[in-house]
This record gives C-alpha cells, structure tokens and sequence, in this order.
C-alpha cells in the first residue's frame, strides 16, 4: 500500500497506536494542536533533539525500519541518558518519500515503540509530512530529573577518573561494513553492525550515575571519544589524558580490524556512534562507584584515563610516549571530504 | 562563506548567541546533552513540533531567510496558541544542504529570534546537520498553561458559534503569486505573499480566549477551513454549518480573485496555512466573547457559522442552499495529484 492511497490522516491512525505507553501524567496525547503533560513537583524538564537524514544519517536500503526506529530512539535517550535523567515523551516527526512504503515506516514505529516500551517512554505525537526524495526523521525527547541529580558537561574536576560504560569504535566497523555492502555470517560482525544499527540507550545506568557523590560530569559518545571529551574539557575548563592501552576495545573489533586492515585504536577514539556513556569520577569514589556499578549492572565501568589541568589532550602510548591530540571527530559538514 | 569552512560547532556559536530570550526557569541552555528547563507549579506543559522541508512546504530561491525562519516559529507558534498555552521554549533542527550558505542560515535565526522575542519564546538547543539536497527544518516549541484554560478540539458543542481571529484564503492566494512567479508591485499582492510567508502567531488572542467562560474548543486552520473544522467535528462528535456568505475574506483577496479568474470562497475554504484561530463559543456567551474580543486586539472575531447536531458538515450558500461537504484541505501526501 501507498502513503498516497491513504493519505496522512490514514497514516497517522496506523503508526500512533500503542504508543502512549505511561499514561501517568499525559493529559492530551495525539490527536490535537499540542500534546500535554505534567512532571513530578519539584523535578526539572530535560529536551534533546537528533535529526536523522537518508544519505547522511542512514541508507535506506541498509537499515531495516525497526532498527532504524530503535537507533532514532536511541540516540536520543542517550542524550537523556548522559544527563542522568529519566526519559518521558518523544516527538516524532517524519517526512517520507514516494518511494517509502508503509511497512517501511510501520516497522519504524514498531522499532521505536519496543524501546519505548522498554524504558516507559511515550511516543506524543509529531509531525507526518512528504519529502521529494530522502526520509527524514527527527525526534525530540523530553526527560526529567532531580535538579540536584544532573550530570553537566561542566562539572569535571582535574584528578577525575575518566570512565566509559561500554566498548569504543564497535560502531564505526560495523559502520565500514554496512556502508560497503560486506557480506557475513560471522556472529562477531553481526555485533559490530548491531552496535550501529541497535545501539542501547544507558538511561538506567546514567541515573545510576548521576546518583553516585563523585561522579562530576559526563556526556556520550555520539562524536566519538576525542571529540567527545573535548567537550567535556571545554565545558569544565580541564586537560584530558587518555591511557590508549585502556580504551575498551571488544573482541570483535579486534577480529574486524584484523581482517579488514583497520587500527582498533584509531576506530575506539574517533569512530563515533558508540552511545555509550563518558564520566569522570573523583579519585576517592572512583573505585567504590565502578564496583557497585558492575554489581548493578553485570559489566564493567571501564576507566581510560584522567582529568587534567593542563587544557590539553593527550594520550600516553602503551610504550609510554605522551602525545597531544586535537579533539576531533564527526563533524557531519565536513564528512565528504 | 560555507558550512564546510567553518564546521558544525563553528555554525552552532554563530547561529545560537542571543537565543536565551526569557531567563528565568532555564537552567542550561544551549551546549549540553540536553536542554534543562522548569516551569511554575499547578501548570502542565504544551508541546508540538513541526517539519519543513524544502520543495514540499517551501521553495528556497522563492522566500528570504527572514521570512522562512518567521514563518517555521510561527506555524508552531500557532499550534500552542490553539490551545491557549503561552509559548515557552523552541527547539530547532536543521539539515543544510551544501548549495545553501551560512548568510541564509544567519537570516533564518535572525528571523526566527524576533518572532521568539516577540512572544518570550526561548530558543533553547536543537541540532543542525548535513543534508544530501534539501533544507530541513523541525521545531518542536513548548508551552505551558494551566489545566483549566486549555482550549481541545474536543469541547465543541451543538448551538456554539463558530469563530475564526482572521481572514481566510490569503495564504493560498499568496502562495499562487510565490509558486508562478508572479511579479507584482501592488501592496495587495505584497500582502499575500506576506500571509504565506509570514503568518501572524495568535498567541495573546488564543490566550485570551482560552480564559473566557463559554469558549469551547479551538484549532488552528493550518489544513484549511474544512478541514480543521472537520478535526474538530470529528473529536466532539458534532456537525458543522458554515454560512457561505459569512467567511471572512479579505479586499486583497477579492482583488487577486478577480485579476487571476480565481473563486474567493474555494480559496478560503480549502486554501489553508493562514494560522488564524477557530474557535467554538456558546451562543449565550458569543456577543460578549466577540466585543471584549475587538476591544482588546483591535480586529474583529469573525462568525462564520456554528455547530450542529448532525455530524455532518454543511455549507449554507448566499442563495441559501444548504450543501453536504467533505472535509478536505491539505494532504500532504496528495499535493501533487
């Protein structure tokens, strides 16, 4: 069936059933000028929002649409996520192409609809519009939080331990494979293109943090590592120093670059996409917040360096040599060249 | 100047500096993970967002920066004002393709920043990426009211008269004169194009109303007469009866009518995207709802027909036929049929 033949009324019917998912709160969902809602007394509202453009976020053809509602969906509670907040409403808008068919854009939904679910988010409402050739989706997703329990860019204090919550780089090897129609049946390279198409969303880990006395600051990693921490350095006014032996590589990132000819270090620090969350923690709660962690969550908090005070980047070889590094990585108008 | 020469983060501090228009609540703004704000207590929060792309909702070479980020405020705008809300925060997203330059971006903030300080309205974050072709543009504003003063689609009852704060079929004139190129010195066709290109956000009138003991319920004729007021009948479960002769159209509207061979009723029945209020009022309570209405703003609240009983939607023409029609205005999907 054609979006022509049911036009956008029928669309809108199809693709907003099922989603309001917490209905505490949520006084007017879908189906009229606004949606609205309320939060707790005494809590304050989060707001992130991620565009998403065939040709320069995805290709159509390579992403199934219920990953493609996932990753939607996820990249943006992983904004929420780096806050320390607990994600609420998403607004979905989308502008669809002739050539989209609708099971396209219904498994969309159903993608996002399983993570939603997943963390009690709401799907609200949108926008549902045509475009003349590239599917378009943008989503906004509020959250809430304690305003005592917010994790800022700008809170990392030099003698931080640096920390990610999961491997680095898996991403942009599945990315690599995806982008260059590689074929597989290799259950590692599966992983790696999962890590792209589904990443998760470390929202119940990123509360976890911003609970935690010590944890300072914390942001994901959407840019990739550098890039990344750059932020976190420019917003705090510190130096970062990474330990390259301790970037958590996996297994299958070392098994793709083994095959294709890649350099697990440079995929970890600028591949971008992980989602997976940086914080930088004081050196006195450091070990007490990674056990309790891995207690709580089943996996490690992986520590890859330290907060400085010397404004700069650099990164200690594992033969020991210290090299400063320009904090760079996906900057999507320059991504051609 | 390009995007490319100065990067994402170098258009995100030119396009982002003076957008913190109303200070108080807004915690942190722009350059986190996410936007964090509050509102008063005993209020409940508005939110609608809207897409536009390039060749669906707007022709680049064909309207200014200016007018595309006033416009692209003002439609969203105009959903919160539907509600009664008072607009509160806006969030942008923006796909720039390569052809567009950073003069046109500057413009269309520019544009959107003195409607926002118009109306309080912070613009608080967003993300703006690469597009392969197409300008896209997606605002999600929110608002904030108090749960009494809310003004649904849904409150319409049989008796109410029907009300729109404007003149209807403008915009569709106007985007005649844009899509064919029309050249004009008249200030009537000027006029026109300004109705499309820059539509008035009827946020104080829609607030006012909202307050007003008797109005029912309220919509913005976004779609077209018929069919926002086809929305409406649809979620009360009543019928409409609009009086021909009683739609508001405006001289410039009469003047292009008979220059182009165009019927003035057609084009404000189904023209759409003139962003005026409709609005549902008890017949007890219209003639005082009306004259405070004028009295306060200045510009009358025209009554073009009322609700009925019937389901149905009827149009009662100056010869005093009476004729069942379908709701219809703008579909996005069927534009090009």
């Amino acid at each position: 069936m054609s979006l022509k033949e049911i036009g956008e009324f029928g669309l809108i019917k199809r693709i907003t059933r099922g989603g309001l998912i917490r209905k505490s709160g949520v006084i007017k969902a879908i189906g009229d000028d606004a949606a609205v809602f309320r939060i707790d007394p005494g809590e304050v509202i989060l707001a992130t929002t991620d565009l998403l453009v065939e040709r320069i976020h995805f290709l159509r053809d390579r992403i199934s649409g219920r990953d493609l509602g996932h990753k939607s969906l996820a990249v943006n509670l992983s904004d929420i996520a780096a806050m320390g907040g607990t994600a609420r409403e998403a607004f979905i808008s989308i502008g669809i192409p002739d050539d989209c068919g609708i099971d396209y854009i219904e498994d969309f939904y159903d993608g996002m609809r399983v993570l939603a679910a997943e963390h009690e988010v709401n799907l609200l409402g949108g926008d549902t519009t045509g475009s003349k050739k590239d599917l378009i989706i943008n989503l906004l997703v509020t959250g809430s939080a304690k305003e005592g329990e917010i994790l800022y860019r700008r809170g990392a204090q030099p003698g931080d331990l640096i920390f990610s919550t999961g491997f680095l780089g898996d991403s942009r090897a599945g990315l690599y494979l995806i982008v260059n129609s590689i074929e597989y049946e290799d259950e590692k390279m599966q992983a790696l293109v999962n890590a792209h198409n589904r990443p998760k969303a470390y929202l119940r880990e990123g509360r976890f943090l911003a609970q935690q006395p010590g944890v300072h600051a914390a942001i994901d990693t959407s840019d990739g590592l550098t890039s990344d921490l750059g932020h976190i350095m420019e917003e705090s006014g510190v130096g970062v120093r990474i330990h390259a032996e301790k970037i958590p590589i996996s297994g299958n990132l070392y098994a793709f670059c083994s095959g294709y000819k890649f350099d697990p270090l440079s995929c970890a620090i600028s591949g971008g996409e992980d989602y997976t969350l940086l914080c930088t923690v004081s050196p006195e709660r450091a070990d007490k917040v990674a056990l309790d962690y891995r207690k709580r969550f089943k996996h490690p908090l992986y520590a890859l360096g330290e907060i400085t005070d010397t404004k700069r980047m650099e990164i200690i070889r594992a033969d020991g040599r210290i090299e400063t590094i320009r904090a760079s990585g996906w900057d999507h108008f320059h991504q051609e060249e």
